[in-house]
């Protein structure tokens, strides 16, 4: 048994199991949109992603199994959600069971004194999750939530699946979970079989492969109530007149190109292909009826600055920089910029400038990272200080400056690994297997 | 000689020749965008639009000829422009003076003294012409410009060339100038010849088929730069990957169905293609590299309200009350609404509800028709007295009032005829063949 992986712990005379893990958000360069099969969750397209750091971003999930326990509970960042109604979170847990059970069924597990006496695959469970990252940023949690319950989930019960097979059950939950079960640039092969067996997460290149590959998560304002992914995409599948072509021409030829530009580091077709990806969800999203709107004006004005600094020439011998960021954008009006570490700081010079933080709001508490990446030990850091005049001068020709606080926050991360075990020191949940915290 | 299509003017010993019209404003609902050759300006599919009443908006244009000419001169809005820079203005003229000198050539005009000394087709041109609407407006002003020149000359120059013909001749000045040539309903055939003699505008159903046919014309508040349609259209034929299959497979399916939706007054279909295809426009705009994005804020939350006005449900026995407006927009915020005139009065108290006027706007500078729709003499209209808070309640579950000035200005107008030949007396020259009215 790795003790890394499950924690035993006595209360009093019973023993019970617990496991921990974080896991971390990714984002998709090429896009997942559109079920063939919504029960399984089998999308209509392969899709590639790029996990980011979960030292950043990421969900914790703590997993306490008791023989004590009377019903599998669920606490969502403090606040207890029903298990039952949720089709996909019990598709989820029982999938995990049903494996677990297998290997008990088939004598593959060590057996101690609490599981011989009734095997843990029919214990309840206590979940209990939590994001870093405020709700609030928009932040699609259900790819690191899944992912982290699939995988606490294996460690618990002592899977001996490998990540490609955990990810078909992460996928159960949500879609683009599966690719959260690894680390590094992930493609998700949307295969062909009706029964999902195809359907299943890989790592195109680890976290190591590429370590300048950075990414900045702008958090857009927006007081607009979005479309779900989910309705959104079934709404998209069955009245978009170009969807189709999409999935069938599009997309294939997309993710060709865009895996030879990881293994090639070849930056500037990298971000090509991501910002045409991402323009092309959004067009599909658009020529849906009625149509979807996730991006708003403060997203445009993104994804404007970002092609004028693709297009930014050397001030000494006018030869172009070339291709030095991308934008992406999923289903809300976020930006996420990938770029390479080199050119993070003159960015963030850039965003801050053309949207600048809310009246009241410190400049650490818009861009965390402000005192790493520029160097300061000053107290008053702020965008007067960061900003270079010299650099924003030809922007200002075809860019405005945006209202304050029209991005809340910038979040600085890079390409990061998939989910890992924590230890139970770490872990959520008090002695009992009640949350440390609650909400009232 | 029909006196009314050309006036004979003599100033001392010389006789001069003058002719001034109105042309209307043409809005699409199959949209023209991209083109297959443009130079002669022949487009990648066909498309369709509604001539809007000249009553409400319109270009005159008069058009002056002498022999004591030195030059062609044009001026536009009172502000003289160099006709030799503009490739397109030169070939339309050029293209009608090649019309007059075979008329000359093969003696099938009724000459004059003053022509019988130097052909007609020989003199040089003063142009003069004027929008009704503010180029502030937003609202593309070619369409009718062009429109309006062509018929001019050929009011001018007594061309035999039905409509159609000359409307190959004001193609080459402004694609969608083509479709102003006629009234009503009007299809440019897109045709297939590289010549273009088989890309015309012909008129699908006249302007009285469809009477009760209205549009709401919404100026919508934008600061930013838009992307011109010319080199928009031009990046979309040759970035966007979805571009082809609209071109190939859906635009003719649309067309076809939308044609007969108008044939046989069915306003649901009609609307649905309109929205839908409008909707396709902005998703392949969207789907260029760069991207292009033409609609904001303001103009997606008129779709959303358009889509909630749409799914509205009888009060009392809880039945759809149909789909009963369409929105369409052309490259840029603003949006013309197309709904039958019995909704006419329900959808500007919703428009103007959630898109109240500015602050120091009259509800009449906003809305130039609100007395006639209103029925009222009451000298202090505004939206107070116009909105009805039951109507409004529902919407406001999903929609939020928008920052007064959002929407500038509902311009309320109806289908329209063709082109108009005015009297001498109503055209824009004076004595001598210069504007009336020019700028310093």
């Amino acid at each position: 048994m790795d003790s890394t992986k499950r924690a035993s712990i006595y209360t009093g005379k019973n023993e019970e199991y617990e496991a921990s893990v974080t896991s971390p958000v990714n984002i998709a360069v090429i896009k997942y949109w559109g079920k063939r099969d919504s029960d399984l969750i089998l999308p209509t397209n392969s899709s590639l992603s790029c996990t980011l750091s979960q030292d950043d971003l990421h969900t914790k999930t703590t997993i306490r199994a008791s023989r004590l326990f009377e019903a599998d509970r669920l606490w969502l960042n403090g606040v207890e959600e029903q298990v039952a109604t949720s089709k996909r979170l019990s598709n989820c847990i029982a999938q995990a069971r049903a494996f677990r059970k297998e290997l008990e069924t088939n004598s593959q597990v060590v057996e101690t004194i609490a599981t011989k006496e009734r095997p843990l695959s029919e214990w309840k469970l206590h979940i209990i999750s939590e994001n870093n990252f405020p709700t609030a940023a928009g932040l699609a949690s259900s790819a690191s939530g899944y992912a982290a319950l699939v995988q606490a989930l294996a460690n618990l019960f002592e899977l001996t699946l490998d990540q490609t097979e955990l990810s078909k059950i992460s996928r159960l939950g949500s879609g683009s979970a599966c690719r959260s079960m690894f680390g590094g640039f992930v493609e998700w092969r949307g295969g062909e079989s009706p029964s999902g067996e195809d359907s299943y997460a890989y790592c195109v290149a680890p976290q190591s492969h590429w370590p300048s590959m950075h990414a900045l998560v702008l958090v857009v304002s927006d007081d607009k109530k979005g479309t779900s992914s989910t309705s959104g995409m079934s709404t998209t599948v069955n009245t978009s007149t170009l969807f189709a072509e999409r999935v069938k021409s599009i997309v294939p030829k997309r993710l060709q190109k865009i895996k030879e530009a990881i293994l090639s580091h070849d930056f500037s077709t990298f971000a090509e292909i991501t910002m045409q990806d991402s323009n092309q969800f959004h067009a599909v999203c658009m020529d849906t009826y009625p149509p979807i709107f996730y991006m708003n004006n403060t997203s445009k004005a993104i994804v404007h600055l970002v092609h004028l600094f693709n297009s930014q020439l050397h001030p000494e011998t006018n030869a172009p920089k070339g291709i030095r960021a991308a934008y992406t954008f999923d289903a809300g009006p976020n930006a996420v910029i990938y770029a390479e570490e080199q050119h993070i700081k003159e960015l963030v010079q850039l965003i801050s400038y053309f949207f600048p933080p809310a009246k009241a709001q410190s400049f650490r508490a818009y861009f965390p990272d402000a005192y790493k990446i520029f160097e300061s030990s000053d107290d008053h850091l702020d965008i007067s200080t960061v900003c270079d005049e010299q650099l924003i001068s030809d922007y200002k020709k075809s860019m405005v400056r945006f209202d304050p606080g029209s991005i809340r926050r910038i979040i600085h991360t890079r390409i990061g690994d998939g989910p890992r075990a924590i230890s139970h020191t770490c872990g959520l949940a008090n002695e009992i297997g009640m949350p440390k915290r609650a909400k009232d």
